[in-house]
């Protein structure tokens, strides 16, 4: 059987995450993701995920602080960073990292070496943006959680908890999501029994796909549109509804439903949106576009779905475009390792048949 | 259904090779491989699988002028290799340079990307060996063709004949076997609209792996064992066959009766060997081995694979055993580059499916 793009095979078996689109449900592990993206941490959820249940408080302590160890760069990655040119897009740079990082890398991957690649994402990246701009990167600052660091690296300044918390919530809703194109790659790359940075390259590869990991542009320019000083945003939704445009960040493949990251977002986007007018703004405007595309698209059943509030937030922590893939990757990099790890525990090499289209010339 | 391994599943037609092993056959773009090894040079091959076609001498003269233009390092890349730890592997000396090499690429993937990837990939590995031995790295030598010039920068010596032409050989007849793991990573990879140099390192880390790119050293052993001052080597074999030992470079999975470029690599280096040793024995103790195997294992079918003669091939050319599976890539990124190609042409980004087998927590 031809089985184009792998629609509908089932590549493995897995008790990482269910992502159920008709019941518009995802699961961490069996817990319901949008319950944990509003009452844990991103290294409750993080130890969730690769360990295959909570942590007790002194298990959490030891992952927070096995994180916060691993956090500093490698004086061989400083020097990495100093070497590639400047033009380097954030994604190739974190490859870059990733592939000469660790020469004893070896088969089976083990959870230290996840810890690692999850505490080293942030301050490669921020480094980095720092570094091309001219600037010294900063050092980690180890009284910040793994979220607030990364905003603290970024910016330079002590993040708003607004925003600490609205960032949190779309890390966790991100950081796994079944066998999208990127996980696929990394279980096929470690199935010959290759490292975990080498899969890890290959899904960063992969995740720098547009088709896959792609900035959440026509959200942000919808969020712009709808703010003008002439018109409400009700008028300018009208308006574009009744020229036939697509409201970006609307309907999803995998949810016929609801989103259930966009309502784990909306939510506590509300509860904590008060401090931050861009992320108020964000929760009444999908409000109402939610309701204009019921009135204007009746049984269309069109939802909201990750990308807007993504989008949301990353405007509210003012996070520029090539920005969005690389912060993506640091929640995905715990899904990335927690199945090359299951992958690993019953490994078969991925070698699938091609089918000769072509002829016999001799 | 639950395919593991994607065993028997089709995820693409393509034109570029044909893997028959119920035949024994092995045709790239619809020319047999053994032919074209014993016939034609690397770069008329290289240009074959690329192109679709044999180049006319125009078209091989511009394309291997390409090639020539291509393989200095470009100064970024010479700064990263005097960056990277000692002690890495070459592979991943490989990936982290192809990494970075090219800020400016985007999808679809280009043919003058793939030149540009061919014809560096000898150089970066030769670079390496040299730097990471204290010594400085050779400049390529334009009066030398592709493998001549990779004998040479490897070596630091003007080849042999008997060696280029075995070397050549080998490379023309490992440039590609269908839907292997790396090939499929590559094409995974690029699914998502994503550039060659990621598909390429997603290709990369898959090949390192031992289940995939592992070194001949089984056959390395072997060769060694056969040679002794006092016993015959027939006398060894019938020992090794009397404990029930298996031989390593006879049987495969897929050529069930001859293993095609094994057959052409025997052919090339009949023709040759007698100018070396090494490559002579390798000839005569495979033909005792084939024999004895006929005599103890009768009805088994079992015949030399390609693994063989690789490995006399590396041993005759003094090359260490972490030089192989980089010099395998040597002529894999031809496959690699062509697949990237020729899925670019018909995408669609690989999905499949996960069967979620854990419980239900809350």
């Amino acid at each position: 059987m031809h089985a184009k793009g792998l629609e509908g095979i089932v590549v493995a078996e897995t008790s990482i995450s269910d992502v159920d689109g008709k019941k518009g449900e995802l699961l961490y592990r069996g817990y319901d993701a949008g319950n944990l993206a509003q009452m844990q941490s991103f290294e409750e959820v993080a130890y969730l995920l690769l360990n295959g249940g909570l942590p007790n408080q002194s298990e959490l302590e030891a992952f927070i602080f096995a994180l916060k160890e691993k956090r500093t760069l490698p004086t061989e990655v400083q020097h990495l960073l100093r070497s590639l040119p400047k033009e380097l897009m954030i994604m190739d740079v974190l490859r870059s990292c990733i592939s000469s990082l660790n020469p004893k890398a070896t088969w089976p991957p083990t959870k230290e070496e996840a810890i690692q690649l999850i505490a080293l994402f942030p301050t490669i990246i921020a480094s980095w943006i720092r570094h091309s701009a001219g600037k010294v990167p900063l050092e980690p600052d180890h009284s910040l959680n793994h979220v607030q660091n990364y905003l603290y690296m970024m910016s330079g300044n002590q993040p708003e908890a607004a925003h600490v918390s609205a960032l949190t919530s779309y890390l966790i809703l991100t950081m796994e999501h079944g066998m999208n194109a990127s996980t696929f790659a990394a279980r096929v790359v470690s199935s010959t029994e290759s490292d975990l940075p080498s899969a890890i390259c290959g899904a960063l590869g992969t995740m720098k796909g547009p088709l896959h990991g792609g900035a959440p542009t026509g959200v942000l320019q919808l969020l712009s549109d709808v703010q003008s000083d002439t018109k409400s945003p009700e008028e300018i939704v009208r308006e574009k509804l009744q020229r036939g445009e697509k409201l970006m960040g609307f309907g999803h493949r995998v949810y016929k439903t609801t989103d259930p990251r966009a309502i784990a977002l909306r939510h506590v986007l509300k509860s904590t949106g008060g401090a931050d007018q861009v992320l108020s703004n964000a929760v009444d405007i999908e409000q109402l576009i939610t309701q204009l595309l019921a009135e204007y698209k009746p049984g269309r059943n069109l939802h909201v779905n990750v990308e807007y509030y993504a989008a949301a937030v990353m405007d509210a922590i003012a996070f520029k475009p090539d920005w969005f893939t690389p912060t993506f990757c640091v929640s995905r990099i715990v899904g990335w390792c927690t199945h090359v790890i299951e992958q690993s525990e019953d490994n078969r090499i991925f070698r699938p048949q091609q089918e000769y289209v072509g002829t016999r010339k001799n």
